[in-house]
């Protein structure tokens, strides 16, 4: 590839921890970014709300733009970086004005991608320009190419993973330090490690807008968060996190999307890994990520879900393909070809289940629940009674067999109207060996 | 993209497991093949030793070559996939009138990348023909497309894992079933998990070609298995990895590659891996890469590394990739650009080290051995005896604390020509838990 190509000339938009960490890799590494993309890759213009904020970095050597949207029409401005964030607004504007410029366009943005995915993958083919968001999904690691481009040859049954950096670090604190939610959460924000406001993390929607775009990509369909059951980690207890233990596994917020026929089970939930699953010994801010081909099996990603670095890595990694002229559908399959799929009906799911219940420490209230249990066609495998409370109350923690989640949830439903149940039961599904 | 494109015509040398692999995957995902490169990839011409072979597959749709050579020059081949195998030979002459006649070329063939991946590569990019090579290294696992791509902004420290299945099922089974090595390789090889000459594998060999075409990439240098130490299992014993157990660590045949300033340190040897390394929990025929880059940190791809299911993944990742007009360079720097290395000296090495002897069951001899280590200038963080055999020698492993490679290796010499010392002592490295 010719070194005298014209260098690609970058717009940037946000200027976070993500935005001054593209600048700075650009600087740092611009000699081995330039050969490998076979061209010099040079920001020319940014934009954020304050201009003057304390960054680390010098922005003299950059156009500034107050508004955003006129990065895209700028004539030195060849492609654009969305860092804004927020699924509408101004990411959103710029982004239709990027595209629509038929300026290609690369994103850290899955909440903007897992609304308006289909609308700008079509507006970016129409328009002959590529939209790449390696960095939308689980930060340095390359799995949104992993997906696209590496298993491109195979039918995918199956992606899931730990999406989450915030839950997963708040998860394994809880178990290495013998710590509740509430304490470790309350810590990770005094430290960085959580949002002020948590619950975008800790209530899954973040790992439910990743999960969408794997979904997307795995399955050749539109990204559709409205397929996806969604339930963070704030019901989590180091009780169950011990008692998880006690059965061989580790509790880890899991993002899974499975394809069966024409629907997608997806589900965004507190899952119980087998210790010798990949994913348990996955731990703190790490993300990771399987996917199950018919052919190549199942592939392991594991890496730095966030920070600045590794995103940067993620958004400069789309950079290079883009200069080396790398084109292709944003979801690997044309957008027209993209196939809606419904939601595959928690009947058709089925499981084994982690139960925890705590019920009023009295005779007779075991009897009243696994009578519930026969009744709904639930049967179990393990029934653990730890030590009782000092309140009188006492827990219970079941394992099913496998049943249909169907089944499952009505019979946790029953429970939780009993008198002698004292707080809402959680219902955990447990991750199989293998798969 | 307009799926009114061409189709891209392939021509296949090779129709052992893995070129057959490749003609089944194509009829089985051919409308997902095609939707995702843009385009039909249909074989319109095969080559092999015998025509006549029981494959399971109808080779009556294809074109016959007995010089698979032939298929380079072929009007209805657009692009070869080379399945051959072997350094030179019949491999090395297809590949050069493939990329001659200013085709691509795709290639499992890691044994020839690694001897004259320089030459083809300049060859290539000279003729403006892509050259790739996902199946050569770690099967199915998308990890030349992770290097050359995903990490593509990041320097890279050290790349680094477990390159060869067979050797990883060989220690694998050694430690789960308590087998001595000679004894799990007889019954691998019976069961088809080891050639009829295991040497390639256990060896190391296989493991140095792959291992030399991961820091080719990541390093931006020319494949050079010159400076690469190379040392298989054959050594090992079951007592060894009881030992390393005890430890804490798990034995694994690793390669790694690092960059050294102007120098690459390159090892392919069995080593101790810390339980909670991720590469600890890489078992049997699995392979695993990890890649340690400047802005991404550390990240871990693990999968198949052979079978015809995987490789064929991997090949077809490839051709799909072409079909969409991917180009650029091989390595990922232009061959003109990939800067020679010289080979870090052993001095520069240091690291701890694991350190098995089996020597005379008599006093005094634990007195020369440890005045030697102080003379080498290496001292020990721990030293065990367990039980002594029936055969008048007991067995004595030592952990040094972190020392000069060339320290312990001139201590090993000097213990090896004692009289007491029964048979070659090993040393081991460990393996650091970050890194």
């Amino acid at each position: 590839m010719p070194s005298s190509l014209a260098p690609l000339h970058v717009g940037l938009a946000g200027l976070g921890t993500v935005g001054a960490g593209v600048i700075r890799l650009l600087a740092a590494n611009a000699d081995l970014v330039a050969a490998r993309a076979g061209r010099p890759i040079l920001v020319t213009a940014v934009s954020a709300r304050d201009r003057g904020r304390e960054r680390g970095i010098d922005l003299a050597a950059f156009a500034w733009e107050d508004d955003a949207t006129r990065l895209a029409a700028r004539a030195d401005v060849d492609l654009v970086v969305e860092l804004v964030g927020g699924a509408d607004g101004p990411a959103l504007t710029l982004a239709r004005a990027t595209l629509g410029a038929g300026k290609p366009l690369v994103t850290a943005n899955k909440a903007m991608l897992a609304h308006h995915g289909l609308e700008l993958a079509t507006l970016a083919e129409g328009a002959g320009a590529a939209l790449r968001f390696e960095a939308a999904v689980a930060g340095g690691i390359p799995v949104i190419k992993g997906l696209r481009e590496g298993a491109a040859a195979n039918r995918l049954a199956r992606v899931y993973g730990i999406l989450n950096g915030t839950c997963n670090y708040i998860l394994s604190r809880m178990a290495a330090e013998g710590l509740e939610f509430a304490d470790v959460l309350a810590d990770a924000q005094a430290q960085g490690y959580a949002e002020a406001d948590p619950s975008f993390d800790i209530d899954g929607v973040d790992a439910a807008h990743k999960l969408a775009l794997l979904a997307a990509l795995a399955f050749g369909t539109p990204p559709d968060l409205s397929l996806l059951d969604v339930e963070g980690i704030r019901q989590v207890r180091l009780a169950d996190v011990r008692q998880a233990e006690a059965l061989g596994y580790e509790v880890r917020l899991v993002g899974l999307a499975e394809r069966l026929g024409d629907a997608l089970a997806g589900r965004v939930v507190p899952s119980l890994v087998p210790r010798a699953h990949p994913l348990a010994s996955v731990t703190g801010p790490l993300n990771a990520v399987v996917a199950e081909g018919d052919f190549v099996g199942r592939l392991l990603f594991v890496g730095a879900g966030a920070g600045a670095g590794p995103t940067a890595s993620a958004v400069v990694a789309d950079l290079i393909a883009i200069a080396r002229g790398e084109a292709g559908p944003a979801f690997s399959t044309p957008a027209a070809a993209l196939v809606p799929l419904a939601a595959a009906g928690p009947e058709r799911r089925t499981g084994r289940f982690y139960l925890r219940l705590r019920v009023a420490d009295r005779p007779g209230v075991l009897a009243e629940l696994t009578a519930i249990l026969r009744d709904s066609g639930v049967s179990i495998e393990s029934l653990n009674q730890p030590a009782s409370g000092a309140d009188g109350t006492a827990l219970v923690v079941m394992v099913t067999h496998e049943c249909a989640e169907t089944a499952a949830r009505a019979a946790v439903e029953r429970m939780a109207a009993l008198s002698a149940v004292a707080e809402p039961p959680l219902l955990m599904p447990l991750l199989p060996t293998e798969g």
